[in-house]
């Protein structure tokens, strides 16, 4: 197992410690609970957001958490939904008495979670909402998800929720722009190496020296189909069409891409695969508005990549590009 | 080769067609040419900085054109010098009256190519001069190096030179910031997988399952020595010591910090190295001042990590804090 870490047991605890000591500015820990919360918590006034999941996803979820974005983000154990009283805590150290959003992958038992997270608060009086993103098209029903699961996308709600809720926007409000998001936002991906799950040490499946998965999701669950590697066009071509045919663009129309890597494949691919995805946009008519290339949502040291297209309308177009400034993702 | 590309002999021209294409805010590319610049090139009156160097170590350097950094990068094929017309075409380019800045990185090829480039340009009148970042202490002397070699400490000489330059500092007082910059930084990387060029189809050299080599260059070049993977802490605390013995640091100073990811290494990682550096820095009483911790200087799909430490006086605070914008690099 080739990776630069210490006792596996221990990797989300001393990988949040090394990013709490890398960003102070940003961020804290909260005290015997894996919780990134902003530095300045609670921000009074103002609907928080929420989101977590299982921890090998970085920079999601802690990296967005800062003035625009999150409020928040729980850390589980790798590929493990965060317990119910780490979210519950999360909760309650940045609800401002306006409420608070969570903003959920669908995981069934991230969703459970997050669900019992929220009753707990409830009783305490915070008001708590949530949505559930399912942005992935590739399959139904998953190992771990009852309908689609949810990945890349998930990086966009927490923009455009975040601003909203800057805006002083109700927690009704926030999650009508969230709901949007998802409602707008679709994904694929697709891996050409698995990934070894530290306290398991190997990997969880096997891909030929040739071959690559299609539609993977995010801890390696299966997806479409295996075939021989393709080229970067056809590859981003297929992951197009496949995401186009659940929501057809029309000429005209204005989304934002992602191009995000899963971890272990360089920037140079990423963007030799968005020169492909943005030509086909553009042959369409489509105008692409915003492009991110990047790692935003990673599945360990996993090679591969996943496309994300948003459609816009104004209301998003002004969220998107409101200031953001958190450890991943900055928006002058 | 587990590559998303298409033809090999195209990834670099293709590579700058999707940066661009994903940016076009920022840059645009010079047609004929592999380089990047500013989209409104040249900024009259003030100095311009111009760096580059072989493909594959994305987001180096074309993700670092932009405000407050570099005004134009330099793209030679994959881990190949740059061209001196194509260097030439950057800076006639860029030049905006006031003089260009060259940030060399020490390899021959390079520092040949920069150097007929800047003889070129002066020959039409243009003031040129430059500077050679020779960061990385792991070995004197390289397969394609007389001296030390530049590695990932570079950046902070184009966020601090191109700060300078930005405040319409004279080309003289960008050259000597930019040179206090390199004379106070130090790197030394490690690598845990080889690299594949995508021309070569195969690694340049094999590392054992359990094996991990330290002091490796950021092409592959050999570092100090080979040895069984150690913890992400031993690691750390080898590759501090190595670049504390060469620049001490004394109780009360303040440093600069960056962990690298050579691009198959995930973020996680690179936290939990990072945990180790802040503690051993803090131990000694030396303050991070600022850190910055992802994929910088990258080495197409190695694995591995290097560490930067930049010791920090006042003018070099102020100027690492001063506003940038640009795709890969952003200062609010």
């Amino acid at each position: 197992m080739k990776k630069l870490i210490n006792n596996p047991e221990n990797v989300v605890q001393e990988m949040l410690d090394g990013m709490v000591l890398a960003h102070p500015e940003y961020i804290k820990k909260l005290d015997e609970f894996n919780v990134i919360v902003r530095k300045n918590s609670p921000v009074q006034g103002k609907v928080a957001l929420v989101s977590g999941g299982g921890s090998g996803h970085e920079p999601a979820h802690g990296g967005y958490v800062g003035k625009g974005m999150l409020n928040a983000a729980v850390a589980g154990e790798v590929f493990t939904s965060p317990t119910p009283d780490q979210i519950y805590e999360a909760i309650k150290a940045v609800d401002g008495g306006a409420g608070v959003l969570l903003v959920v992958k669908n995981y069934t038992g991230d969703v459970m979670n997050f669900e019992m997270a929220k009753d707990m608060a409830e009783m305490d009086g915070i008001s708590v909402d949530y949505v559930v993103v399912n942005d992935d098209v590739a399959v139904e029903n998953s190992t771990y998800t009852a309908g689609r699961r949810g990945i890349a996308g998930t990086i966009f709600v927490h923009k455009i929720a975040g601003a909203k809720a800057e805006t002083g926007a109700s927690l009704t409000e926030v999650k009508v722009v969230a709901e949007k998001v998802i409602k707008n936002v679709r994904s694929m991906g697709m891996a050409l190496t698995p990934c070894i799950v530290p306290a398991a040490g190997k990997a969880n499946f096997t891909l030929a020296e040739n071959e690559m998965e299609i539609g993977m999701g995010i801890h390696g669950e299966p997806g479409t189909h295996r075939e021989t590697i393709k080229t970067a066009d056809e590859i981003a071509e297929h992951l197009v069409n496949k995401i186009l045919g659940d929501m057809p663009l029309n000429e005209g129309e204005e989304v934002a891409v992602m191009v995000n890597g899963l971890a272990g494949t360089p920037l140079m691919e990423l963007y030799i695969v968005n020169r492909k995805v943005n030509q086909m946009l553009q042959a369409k008519g489509v105008k692409v508005y915003k492009t991110l290339v990047g790692e935003f949502m990673t599945s360990l040291e996993m090679a591969g990549c996943s496309v994300s297209i948003l459609k816009l309308d104004d209301e998003l177009k002004e969220l998107l590009d409101a200031p953001a400034d958190t450890p991943a993702l900055k928006v002058l």
